[in-house]
């Protein structure tokens, strides 16, 4: 086994997380590893909460800006939200805690595209970063950090920074060295094309080049990701995942697509994992995955010889997946590789690739409008994340749910979206367990049918109901809407506890 | 002067637009030149309407659907609709007879990002197309076409149409040749980068090449663009752009921007016209544009050495600057480009150059929300035209409006937009005439107060109410709202001619 701390003066470096949670003070803009429950700091975010927690008692203040690359952990955001740590949090977040805390209004957070994040942290609009909390697997000789599990805005965060800390999880596989391509933008105004043709181009280092005089601490953790085990694939999930491969049985008769080298990208999830396991016995060979995150069905299908290549910035695997990760990242790191989320996610690299994009949904109104992230319009679920990168620029954008929720009392199908994520010029094919609408070339008006098609039967009456009032008020038939009964549907939910009224 | 059909076996082809009209049958696909009132063709729309006019009075149907760059004028869209020759229309009209059609639900209209329609034309989403309707200033000695004062999505079209008849428009200067740069992206799946750096840099021919075996007719024309005469700007777009001119200073001052080397995207109308003036005096050196209309004060920062290269798919010029371009094409040409709308609006090259978009719109809501197309949710103005192409990927995303309209009987900004184009995740800086909210960096309810604050006085203490009633709601903090009475301004609007009720 090679010495996880290679770099002489880094090993002086190395102290406790609550030593070295000396270095967050009150108000600083803290940029982090992490990205969906992938490679965040397992130490010091415990550490920074009891800090935090300290102060309170004290009748201090102490709350700190929270930038990672999306989602965490209950030992990160969860313990932070816990001790009233968190001022702001950017760019997405799914721990309970967090969600409650930021729905109660006592914390901000702004839902953030995942590609702009670091983008925007280059541009300046953040400014100086004080500290970066960096889980690597590993600190090369010459100083340069191996990440983890995930690379999100490591490089980013860590050139905004004045201080980093960084994290060597022994839990995670060495084995992910050579797995990784890091490689940053060049900057404004001399900023030229990302040389990614293809899923599998590899364009940067393994590694993530730094100033060592920046690191101020290291600190050894040995604790596993948040990999949670996936639900059975229910019923639901694998109609949709059976409608999802009809739409691409439906693009290669049309002559759009090929079976060889279709290039997926896929949301986390059930339906995507019953979309994989139907992908294994079918007839499309040699795909490619352009993502932003590596899943079981994905590992199930380079086994299997059938995908070739996956491209992401982070794993989201079972903890059974993830044990092959670590056991096997040898084989897997010769075809995957880890990039950073603004490469992952960029718009330029998604849209040359031609990938067809499979996003999870809230709630899509009768014209296709999408709603990803507030429930009833006020009530954060996570966040936008990778979709709009992904949908905005893809061959052909679907987004997936069921067409209940909460055993019926709510429609995925509405009048008006109660927020909107995703416009009518971008979703383009929106996929129930009922069968697919496909938007594509239709005015408002032709889509309306379509879409109360896909929509649960016991909400079809209703959404005809509206259609036809909207209609009747004539006040534009372009997109025709009755704006005094657009929100029944969510007004119902409230007051009466059901969609139906 | 050259021959402007100089291909001898596309000499033959010459003949009248009546006679060229017999090459388009009703339920045809067409593809047309033109764009913002630009190289649109000035004779077959006529000649087509006639044949329509024909058709109807004898009982039978005829309708096309008709695609172009954007939108067109009188003489094309408008004889067309009044003809109600039009089953379906994209990506983008502004005619007011066809408006009126398609508001009363006479006919489809599909409102598509520019960037988009080439490229969904390509992925094979239309099928073939039955004809392209292509205006010229030149045919080629090699029967190469040169497209005159728009490109659009000329080549497209021309790819996908089984016939081309061209325009061969005698108004159009023959010096425009030397101005186009006409590139295709290489194919599926085999796409690479777009080699364009800079916004001056070209990539491709000055002329779309074409098989003339497919050219079944060539109509010689001598009519003008239609070119409105800018309205003389008023003290409200005056003051929109002095906030414009700060947030550029602030930039500079923030150490985001330099003097030297801004890089411009503008919408049409007058506060862009007051920007450019305004640009004139200022102390930026070495702008250029990447955008996607040439506007007259484009010309003036040329003239004045102030604008190094303008970028653009087409002319939006009043009279008298569409003649000095005539007149001064082979001067202009040494620093404008004109572009396929694909690649002028491309999100690949917007967020490499690192542009700053600016646009207009109908309105706002308090969290940054933009509804650009629909008024009150249901009638359409004109189109979304490429403000999505550039929101989404610039530097720095800016919507401008003044506060009011129909005298105060319309707010701007309202409790939640009725029509979402650009979502809060893409919206980063608004701008009235009271100032510019900047809305990056901040979760939703910190947008809030900066909104409010640059509504007009009138509906200031609504939007509170609104907002203090949202929050008391208590359904969720991240996003208040009340969606009972989220449209009462609408609702006023259309019930009492107010939206203060």
């Amino acid at each position: 086994m090679t010495d996880r701390i290679a770099h002489e003066q880094l090993k002086s470096k190395v102290m406790s997380a609550e030593e070295a949670a000396q270095f967050v003070n009150n108000g600083d803009k803290v940029g982090m590893s992490g990205f969906t429950g992938a490679g965040y700091p397992k130490a010091l975010p415990t550490a920074i909460a009891n800090k935090a927690k300290d102060a309170h008692s004290r009748g201090e203040d102490f709350k700190i800006d929270v930038f990672t690359g999306a989602s965490t952990a209950p030992d990160c955001d969860g313990v932070l939200a816990e001790a009233e740590a968190v001022n702001y949090r950017a760019p997405y977040a799914s721990d309970p805690i967090m969600r409650k805390a930021i729905n109660a209004g006592e914390m901000k957070y702004q839902d953030i595209h995942l590609s702009h994040m670091g983008l925007q942290v280059e541009q300046g609009f953040f400014g100086k970063f004080d500290v970066a909390i960096i889980e690597a697997v590993r600190i090369t000789e010459e100083g340069n950090i191996v990440p983890s599990s995930a690379v999100g805005n490591n490089v980013e965060y860590i050139n905004a920074a004045d201080k980093v800390i960084i994290e060597i999880n022994e839990w995670q596989s060495e084995d992910l060295e050579g797995m990784h391509d890091i490689w940053s933008m060049p900057a404004l105004p001399n900023r030229t094309p990302i040389p990614i043709n293809k899923p599998g181009d590899r364009i940067g280092t393994t590694y993530i080049p730094i100033e060592s005089s920046k690191v101020v601490a290291v600190v050894k953790t040995n604790a596993p990701d948040r990999n949670a085990p996936f639900k059975p694939v229910d019923e639901t999930s694998e109609q949709i995942a059976g409608h999802f491969l009809d739409l691409l049985e439906g693009e290669v008769k049309a002559g759009r697509l090929t079976y060889d080298g279709y290039i997926m990208q896929s949301g986390v999830g059930n339906v995507p994992n019953a979309v994989m396991a139907g992908l294994l016995d079918s007839k499309f060979e040699n795909i490619q995955a352009y993502t932003e995150v590596i899943q079981d069905g994905m590992l199930d299908l380079i086994d299997a010889g059938k995908m070739t290549v996956a491209s992401a910035t982070s794993f989201a695997l079972s903890p059974e997946y993830a044990e092959k990760m670590n056991a096997e990242a040898k084989k897997y790191r010769e075809s995957i590789i880890l990039r950073p989320q603004q490469i992952s996610n960029h718009p330029e690299v998604v849209r040359r690739t031609g990938l067809i994009s499979s996003n999870g949904m809230i709630e899509a109104d009768i014209y296709g409008n999408v709603n990803s992230t507030n429930v009833s319009g006020s009530r954060i679920m996570n966040g936008i994340g990778g979709s709009g990168d992904f949908t905005r620029n893809a061959f052909l954008s679907t987004f997936i749910s069921g067409t209940i929720a909460k055993d019926g009392a709510i429609s995925t199908i509405v009048p008006f979206a109660s927020h909107i994520d995703h416009t009518e010029h971008d979703a383009m094919v929106i996929i129930t367990e009922r069968g697919y609408a496909d938007l594509r070339g239709l005015a408002p008006r032709d889509r309306v049918k379509k879409m109360i098609e896909i929509a649960h039967p016991d909400y079809q009456p209703l959404l005809e109901e509206y259609y036809e009032r909207a209609k009747s008020k004539g006040t534009g038939l372009q997109t025709p809407h009755d704006l005094a009964t657009a929100f029944d549907f969510h007004i119902n939910l409230a007051e009466k506890g059901s969609m139906k009224g």
